[in-house]
């Protein structure tokens, strides 16, 4: 499946969440991802994700789309990739 | 179409993308957003965008899809919405 993840956690777990979610998926922007993922995989990096969080007060969303093409991503601004500025 | 929309600016141009990217979807986490537009307000909402933003620093992505159903969407943590605390 086609995977965009967009985390929101407190600053002290975001350099593990950061290197969880580049495990699984390809950084694209501040704390979102993308990438293709199994149904396993998904549920891996669900549960491997909480074993970081403190989910009282951190959050992590996946958005899920069975095929690629059903999305379609438009770029404005600073092209992917090109900056090690991340939160 | 639904679009979830996810930007990273610099902090003294976030309020100004915050009250813009609300104007036109729902806020959901941090700075990403998401919600019903058509092709039309689309493209408003870029060049509305593009007038806040410095498009050598800053980006704005937009992920499209033509029927929400084609997506899925699994939270881990905390639900969302459910505070005042974003970027």
């Amino acid at each position: 499946m086609y995977v965009i993840a967009v985390y929101d956690v407190a600053a002290e777990r975001t350099p593990k969440m950061l290197k969880l979610c580049r495990r699984y998926l390809h950084w694209i922007q501040n704390s979102v991802f993308e990438g293709e993922l199994s149904e396993l995989q998904i549920k891996e990096l669900e549960l491997d994700a909480k074993k970081i969080m403190d989910e009282s007060h951190d959050s992590l969303i996946l958005f899920k789309s069975r095929h690629f093409h059903y999305m379609e991503k438009q770029l404005v601004g600073k092209s992917l990739n090109d900056t090690d500025s991340f939160l």
